[in-house]
């Protein structure tokens, strides 16, 4: 199991993917502005789980792009199982 | 209500939000960068969840500065439940 | 701050947070046949989701019950810390 | 792709499995408990979250079963796709 290099993204996946990270990035930067500025505590907290839920759907689609690439080619090569444990092993960060 | 003012956060609780928004930040930055490399996906997917992790506890040490603050104060003054309903829906946006 | 003790819930709250829970309990009585009867590990997962959202519902309208009631009482007896810290665990419980 | 069979739990996984979800409903009437006898409310979410909790991890006992083997038969079978979607989906049911 090689762990440091990967599929490639197609490239309107990654695209896609590094324009919902900027955007993130921007409103992490956002959330900084509103702290220093006094905000109303409710609207930052609101920011935040907009975040969260941006953060989620970036990593479904990783683990999409993931499970479709080096999973299914380490199922089809007959050597699954440490994929297979390593992946739930990461949907458990995301579930807990 | 007032809705677009808030308490100022105490110098200490506010630098201390503004440091970690600002690593939080960063690590979104690494993550760009990390697609752009094709790093493994595992490798991406577990930093996502370390900033999911990161944000739920900026997200609440915000809820308790908000807490402390302007819910203790609208209940003291008698105003506690517009306050105490939108406490609760801006939790529901963090529980599911 | 007595723990053991706590506000009655309005007859009709009880009875509807009863009633959830039965609903609840009924729905983990049948994933227990789905899995005796070998069905569809997709059914049997979506309906554990299921079960995770209706507990969390009960959890929030305990949680409004309980800020309205003993965490109000606290404050506007000018014994609000401790209580507030509490529910900021247990929120936490529920966010993670 | 067939919905309503499923993979044989191996016995000793089938029985683990429902010994928690026969725990869980333990909880769950014990809830039921709680609330009549007005219990205090941190108590009850502290085991509503402990409910969760445990409910999280049959769920992703199964998921892993599944993948181990429903998700595994199909992409050797060079029937993976639709397999793969279906268990993203319920991967997002989990994570939202």
């Amino acid at each position: 199991m090689e762990k440091l290099s990967s599929d490639r993204f197609p490239n309107d996946t990654e695209e896609k993917i590094l324009q919902r990270l900027r955007k993130i990035e921007g409103q992490v930067r956002g959330i900084q502005k509103m702290v220093e500025n006094d905000r109303y505590c409710i609207d930052i907290l609101t920011q935040i789980a907009a975040i969260q839920a941006a953060l989620d759907k970036v990593g479904l689609s990783i683990l999409k792009h993931h499970t479709y690439g080096c999973v299914t080619r380490a199922i089809q090569s007959g050597e699954g199982d440490p994929v297979i444990d390593e992946l739930m092993d990461v949907i458990k960060l995301f579930i807990k």
